[in-house]
């Protein structure tokens, strides 16, 4: 485990170390938050929930930072407010790595005594491991809003899927979903339960960026009937034209992405698309987006192997409890539960995700209109 | 079939009797609308499907009327803006009568037809009598914000809700909710389709005003942990500590209602809450609240027969597509399955539902975060 | 005096006449007024300062009223809030009606006594001229809201300006503006004051429409050198191409006006246009606004007999108080004094500034952005 | 010159030394820049109306930041959205460093010409000490956002007014202000002219924090009748209670300063006050503002040495042109001819001015109801 918690860290300061000082303070939007306060936030998770609660004599490092590096977690207290992330110049890089470097300290204490609390350290490791994928999208779109473009990872290119395209047909019926066994799993993805599926088909692969383009040319974004409601208003408000982060100029379609801004490559997945645009996409298609059981379930099929991996997709399925759920006791049981309400479900992981982060029963969820993070989406039609 | 028609629009002159001309032209906030207004929507529905559509030589009763009392429907073409329905003090009251006389003299013309479209009458018929409602709470909205508090419907009290207060058991199983069979249904309510549930119980009576004045004076309204974080931010910003339309003074509680401002009578269900207020409220009473498929499963049970008529019942179900739901074809098909994002779903039906308007599979939907509505909940419990 | 009471109090009468209950009750944005309400609360002035405050045993004709029709004196008290008057359904008209009437009989009551406060008086009749023209401008934006276009003053036509145009010149020297004598005069004219003014010559009409459309047609709308930082801003946000309530269609330009929408006449004055645009055009035409002490002070010229009641005219000059200014005592201090920031002086008076209540030493005041009311401009240019 | 060069630069540089990387790229605020912002745009004044305009061959230094640090020409371009001045991580610190150095060296040798534009080189000098200040109150309105309240000038401590407390009176008459004669001065203090002043007399000091303290403690911030009309919103909408950067905790009142968060120093001058504010202190100190014509009259009298170098200070006159004023030509012009509305006057200086930058002539100019900058007053009154 303590190997495992140092190459966890440790991955987050090689995200972190082609960035600069500057690079690393700024928020671009309130969703998004500084690089320097992910590297501080996952911290003071195992500071607040490992190192206070569980190792006799541990000082905070600092009292203020208990105050700025809460995220959203009420039980622990007051907090600075998100939107106010990027003022925070102080305190700097230095402090925050001196901040890391003592907790990992004494986690390393922490980790030799006989009663270390394995469940909260590999949350607290899957915790960081989600704000890895975070800091990455979040310095993605502070510098989209550059206009040098720089890249958040040089060199980065983006990948062309496997060629097979069609769809892969499933009988349904009563299946059972969510997470049951020895593993790690978040609490939202339990308990285990039945649903009852009706016999459906799902693509083996993500859109592509040539198949999103062709909806694109078709008129998709100036036909309302593709659309739901709210996702009509979005396309106005916004003057959604495109993914986000797309841009057309004299050579085509270029994408910005961590590589910097590049020309749009075709045989790519589509990402940093809304919920409306995925919907609205498969309706165009005539098809549908899969509910999260539904995916679930063809994801146990060897034949799907590329359905984690590539982008985050969107499903059918609002976020909510499963059957019979319950979170976790104490601040720890805000980790989910309680955005369960106005989100949809996403499945699958993207190129951003930590190797080894997701699995078939996890479950993202974002709200239906945001499009900074690697979303895309996966077909589906009923049989 | 005629009659129908001729008591259901008989039925939206007479919750107009009392208002004043002024009364029916205003607006109080972006998401409700003049009485007026509709008053000649309902009527710009039989004119557009039913008439236009069916009655050989139809033409428009004033052309305008199209743009002007057209609601949502993409297809039929350009609208007045939502927002500024309130500034049409003209076509008056007077003009409007008019409009609902002529359709309703073409309408008659229709009728006697061997080939009048009944399927279509009787949607705009259901279609009217949402409106009714939308009416009443829409001019509660507005004589909410008029410090003389006048009454919507003078003479109206509130009725205390029967004695009997305990939860009813079901087994659950699989199950099926929908419609099928020969009546009215929405296409939201189909097809019908199994579902599994687990054990549950169902209290047999909606939340009291005393009931939740309980959870008002323990702190409900100040406690962090009992609500979604949405929820939470919504309780901040809008400075939430009671339902809509309570106001305490000298003498107490007094609510303002279709009766006028009167004292809190405390055995009626409460109503005007947010879905995050109706789920706060579960927590706190150590429950939650029951999914649409639980709740109209327990419709069924005679012991049940409360659950229709006093409030709306704010559901733990997000609003989407039933299995395999697909909308009417052309205009009509936006009429209910655009809206499939960000709502959720409510069951039973208030007491400003017209008679005979609701059922079992009946699907209303909101925001989570409206309260104008007649809503409620009724509380649910694993078994 | 009581003649010329009834005179103005049937004036306002005369100009709500051709108005619906429901055209009277609309509010189209915070700054405008229904006309119902501009009827009650000059009403309340007469009622608040003459009948209460020297009308023994007057009791207020409706407690609720003194806090419903007070418009911004917080010496009063608490009032409703302005953005909210259009909700004000009730009272209704005929309650208005009655007010009018009873305060009415009142003040007859009170002319008729050898204390009656003349002064106050003359103020009141003063105030609900100002509302009378406050009326129309309110009421003619909220029917450009309506695309039935209806008519304020039906029949109304635009005229045409005679056709003398030129510059006339001023010496300047130590001249004096301000009011001073017997006659009436609102406290911000006060104290008569020396200035001194250089050489200046001032056009002897103000802009007409054709000359206004030369500045549009030569692109004066995307020429930033020609607009004030905050002015180009405000062409920006607004998408501003032209004055307010001017449309162009297949029969070239149309205005909305007292009497509907019309074609533009070329040779009237240019109206509802902001100070943004009067500058604007002024720097495009090598020209600039006149202050308002040239303005007055070239307003004793026999020549410029014109340069009152076309439209209002807006000035270099700031609004803000003579030197010595001191506003009345008590709550009748907050009448003009309290506004002298952030608003810029206008001159003239418009054809909808009742007879006989401008003059020379008058200073109407409005925020630089403002286009509602029948605002124009004049010409001035050094010498 | 090339010395003076020298050292206006090398002031700039020696304010951003004790700043990080990261507090030289925050915004914290629409109306502020970021400190390396201020640090390039002043060298873009150098670039671009000097070297590209008078040195033959010059090449820009990178063709991007012809759009990134232009602040507001419209004639020279597009240019970077001033609310995003902070997202601009890249360039880097050390990228603007050396964009200085190349500038300064080019500067060198443009110097050294017969041909030298002495005129602009001022400008650009004058300009960048204007900066120098803003570099100093945009940095401390980013640190008070900060709970660490960092010190931007670490050590720095307010100083204690002279003793001395009086009016001194003056005669008025026929006065000129305005610049005229060799030394430099803004286009916007000029032309020199004549007014007409009537006696007044003029503190010998601006108000003070104690004298300020009685002011709220007499409850100034809750006297509508002390306040216009918009002051009275802006006191409602912003919670206003006190200066900005005051704060009231258990050891009384502190201040957040160049300095960092010290307890507040009652002989220093109030300032971090709004034109509302001072206006409204001195309606309650039964005083009035100065105009900015009666300021610097009065500047000239020898006893009142006082009056530049602690806080600039709000006067009566609303920002707009001396008669006869003709801005500058090119882009030159928009320095400061574009803001005459929606301003007021501001003379003095404060203790974050340049030595040397400010004279009796100078006119500042914001917004009343900007705080952020080092506004106090000075109190009139007529004799």
């Amino acid at each position: 485990m303590a190997q495992r918690y140092r190459l966890v860290r440790q991955h987050t300061e090689q995200l972190a170390a082609s960035l600069s000082a500057e690079d690393q303070c700024v928020q671009s939007m309130p969703d998004a938050s500084p690089a320097k306060w992910h590297r501080a936030h996952t911290t003071w998770f195992f500071e607040q929930f490992l190192l206070l609660a569980h190792l006799p004599g541990y000082r905070p490092f600092d009292d203020e930072f208990v105050f700025l590096f809460n995220s959203y977690y009420e039980a622990v207290g007051a907090r600075h407010p998100r939107p106010q992330r990027g003022l925070l110049t102080r305190p700097d890089g230095a402090r925050i790595a001196a901040y890391r470097a003592a907790v990992d300290t004494a986690m390393a204490e922490l980790l030799m005594r006989h009663d270390a609390p394995h469940e909260l350290l590999e949350l607290g490791l899957q915790h960081e491991q989600q704000h890895q994928e975070l800091l990455l999208t979040d310095m993605l779109h502070a510098f989209a809003q550059n206009p040098l473009a720089p890249a958040v990872l040089p060199g980065w290119q983006d990948g062309a899927l496997p060629g097979a395209v069609g769809f892969l047909a499933y009988d349904g019926g009563r299946v059972e979903i969510g997470h049951a066994g020895p593993g790690f799993a978040f609490d939202n993805e339990t308990p285990r339960h039945a649903v009852l599926l009706r016999p459906f088909q799902l693509a083996d692969h993500p859109v592509r960026n040539a198949e999103y383009l062709d909806f694109i040319e078709a008129g998709g974004y100036r036909d309302a009937a593709l659309w739901m409601a709210d996702g009509w208003a979005a396309v106005q408000e916004g003057d959604w034209r495109a993914p986000l982060y797309w841009q057309h100029g004299e050579g085509g379609w270029r994408q910005m992405g961590p590589g910097g801004m590049q020309p749009l490559q075709p045989q790519a997945p589509v990402r940093h698309i809304s919920w409306y645009e995925a919907d609205a996409y498969a309706r165009w298609a005539d098809a549908r987006l899969p509910t999260e059981a539904e995916w679930e379930y063809a994801a146990a099929d060897a034949a799907q192997q590329g359905l984690v991996g590539h982008v985050w997709q969107w499903t059918a399925s609002a976020y909510g409890p499963y059957p019979g759920f319950r979170p976790a006791g104490g601040a720890i049981g805000e980790y989910n539960g309680k955005f369960m309400i106005n989100q949809m479900v996403l499945r699958g992981g993207s190129v951003a995700t930590p190797a080894g982060h997701t699995r078939r029963s996890y479950r993202n969820f974002f709200h239906p209109d945001r499009r900074w993070q690697f979303t895309g989406l996966r077909l589906a039609r009923d049989l």
